[in-house]
């Protein structure tokens, strides 16, 4: 066990030379916003020792080589809006915020990137490359208040990866301070690259425990023209995802295939307070597609309308692409309202087996007596899976919650599946990762940590248990 | 300094036990195919010591668990068709030979892949996926040799790169063969994941020095129903490539952007005896596009014939696809046919830089009195520029070569370029890999090498030196 120092005032000080005194937070009122990600419950709440935001890769590079010598737990942070608690501080330790790395650096027309600081919103790469007519591909439903660090370091999924890929698709290059406290850059303006073992690939996602991302190289490419989001409702869980491999099979690459089960709808519609459409019994599949001629389109959406029509679809409509979106992300958010706590599950499995661990959320939920809402991104596999709390006595949820995780992730690993899709695993997952993960590559795993943070200072306490 | 040891007769019969007699082999004249890869030259050829043709993985781990207990180098070899001796035994060893892990082990058409064996021939899985209707999008020009598993351990390119990705974006999981002879899957029949670190990324181009891939789990496609190839003859290099960048800001996705210089296509109509259009004075730019409408590619047939006439073509014609992709892939092989030792390099740079690359190349050849051909999968800014010894004595060659190739890295360096974008660094590339690789990034893939592969046996001496 690796015995961690606290942060005492000398190191403050220290801290407060390298940023600035303004920079350096250790007052608790202060660091409420730091203490939390977006996984709700006491239990997740925890401050860190100190708070510090510094302004470049150089400095984050000197506070983690103090880190280092003292063996204190550093905890990268983005924009807090994680669903994995892998940003707060669950053992103390310095939480390094890159809210003020908030720069696009370049937009580099002619090889098609963009190189951007790690503070950066997701929303305002994306609105970066709308306005010179490209498009940044990564698109998790956050964006407007995630960071593109945080994308990176959890290798964030969300609606457009069916056709574009998840954020680990987008990125061409990192600069990164490594756990020792040296900036190095790895990748960068290159698109292909056989130099060696690629590093960049092994960070994205490692949510925050090999390094900390200080500059991102995205791609960025040519805008499509023409959107459109068509909505086909179904009676049972089973027709609607049934369409969705009869869709991937045809030869149409949609942006999107959204799922959300007839529970789910209802409680958007309830959030929202506004009807839906077929909101009675109706499951959804939302498909986007996207061209350059209306005309492609067009064929595209005769199709998917037959396809979804001969197999099962009570209705298939254009959707008005703001009022079928909100009500698809605000899925968290209504359950939320619905009970303030909730276990937001991030299944993944492939894409055919959607329907049967629908089904099995749908018998667990009343064995154990427990809501579960269900949306996916459903021709990735991505199943989201919202277990409500609601007005259970804590300690019996508390009871439940891991009974009912441990049926599910029993079910879900037997049929090739994991743990998460795009979430991560953080410290809200951790234990079920120990217990589902093969052995092996855990071992793996821990040796490519120890590897590359050997003092193991790195946002400690996440993803697995550092031996 | 690791002391591997020698492969001893009671070794041997240790392996035939578990592989069985006939798949081991120590007879020289029967091991000629395994000492070597494509690369000509007596120096890049070595014998191992043992040959083992295992058909399991299990009986792979056993042989590893043996070079573990013993610490002997284990080289695990595909087709043999790599470009970096990364699959030849420079200090001895035992070789194992993937070529009877031949298996296409399933077609899983709900879930949009494949599961194959490591040595099932690259074309054999094409074949595979267009029998079915579908696309396994990989395709390196060794594509009728190569193995899969060979592609993954390189990260193999190809001409399909620019809109598909290298063998990177085609893998969904692997099984591997650890380096202390455990057997694991990373990743697996899951489109998405975010369940700890992304262990099989990081195997991908890793040249077999982290394990031995004994499965791959590859992603396929609806086959585009249609297909077009354009031949855009340019007077310059510059307005050749100036042309590529104009493209991918077009809206266009092509599938393939090869550039070939007027000495290179000349060299290539030499060797097949063929006249190649406008060949006297031309430099090429190949443009693939497919769709599944005729008229969709019509559309962007014009697109793609208006940016090039207004830029400088001075022809633009619908291209024989047969003749034009045998003159493309036969660029090596006229090489080696003008000279049997050559040097072909793999430079990466942005797309943008090409131009550059390619003059600058121009200079150097001129001033070292060396002939260069150059091809590159342009849109990828990957350059492939074939260096010919011809008839200059061998002494001068091995004194030349590397001076030249210096100043080449240095440039390319210097332009945010890198050793290789798709052939890897093996053997070949070692010295410049150490020589142009940022130390701090060095450090890490050794600190990677170590933890994985801590006794050093896998693939010893290729891409840097283990410390």
């Amino acid at each position: 066990m690796i015995q961690y120092k606290a942060v005492t005032p000398a190191i403050v000080a220290e801290l407060s030379q390298i940023v600035g005194d303004k920079y350096v937070c250790t007052d608790k009122d202060k660091m409420e916003d730091y203490s939390h990600d977006a996984v709700t419950g006491d239990k997740y709440v925890y401050y860190p020792e100190v708070v510090v935001v510094p302004k470049t890769a150089a400095e984050i590079a000197a506070i983690v080589r103090i880190a280092n010598r003292e063996t204190i737990p550093v905890i990268p942070r983005g924009a807090g809006t994680g669903y994995a608690c892998a940003a707060v501080a669950f053992g103390g330790g310095i939480m390094v915020s890159t809210e003020r790395l908030d720069q696009i650096l370049e937009f580099d027309e002619a090889n098609l990137l963009m190189v951007v600081e790690p503070g950066v919103r997701t929303s305002e790469v994306q609105k970066a490359a709308h306005g010179r007519g490209y498009l940044y591909a990564g698109e998790p439903s956050s964006g407007d208040s995630s960071f593109i660090g945080g994308n990176v370091a959890t290798n964030a999924g969300g609606i457009k990866a069916v056709k574009y890929g998840t954020t680990r698709q987008q990125v061409l290059g990192l600069e990164i301070v490594t756990a020792e406290g040296e900036i190095v850059t790895l990748g960068g303006k290159v698109k292909k690259d056989a130099t060696g073992y690629n590093l960049a690939q092994l960070i994205i996602g490692s949510e925050g425990t090999l390094g900390i991302i200080t500059k991102v190289y995205i791609r960025v490419m040519p805008r499509p023209q023409k959107v459109m989001d068509l909505l086909a409702v179904f009676p049972s869980v089973d027709a609607s995802i049934a369409i969705v491999a009869k869709i991937m099979q045809s030869g149409i690459l949609p942006v999107s295939v959204e799922f959300m089960d007839n529970k789910g709808i209802r409680c958007c519609e309830e959030y929202l307070n506004e009807k839906l459409p077929h909101s009675e019994t109706g499951n959804y599949i939302i498909v986007s597609i996207e061209g350059d001629s209306e005309e492609a389109l067009e064929d595209q959406c005769i199709e998917i309308d037959e396809l979804c029509s001969a197999n099962g679809a009570n209705f298939v409509l254009v959707a008005d692409p703001v009022k079928i979106w909100k009500a698809r992300k605000s899925f968290g958010e209504a359950n939320r309202a619905r009970s303030l706590i909730f276990s937001a599950e991030d299944i993944v499995v492939p894409v055919a087996a959607i329907a049967d661990v629908v089904k099995k959320l749908a018998e667990l939920g009343e064995r154990y007596q427990l809501t579960i809402h269900c949306v996916a991104h459903a021709a990735d596999g991505n199943v989201h899976a919202d277990i409500l709390k609601e007005d259970l006595p804590m300690e019996v949820w508390e009871q439940k919650l891991p009974l009912l995780q441990e049926e599910i992730y029993e079910f879900v690993y037997s049929i090739g599946g994991k743990l998460s899709g795009e979430h991560g695993i953080g410290y809200k997952r951790l234990e079920l990762m120990e217990k589902f993960t093969n052995p092996v590559e855990l071992k793996l795993m821990r040796a490519v940590k120890k590897a590359l943070d050997p003092q193991g200072i790195m946002n400690p306490g996440k993803i697995f248990h550092i031996e």
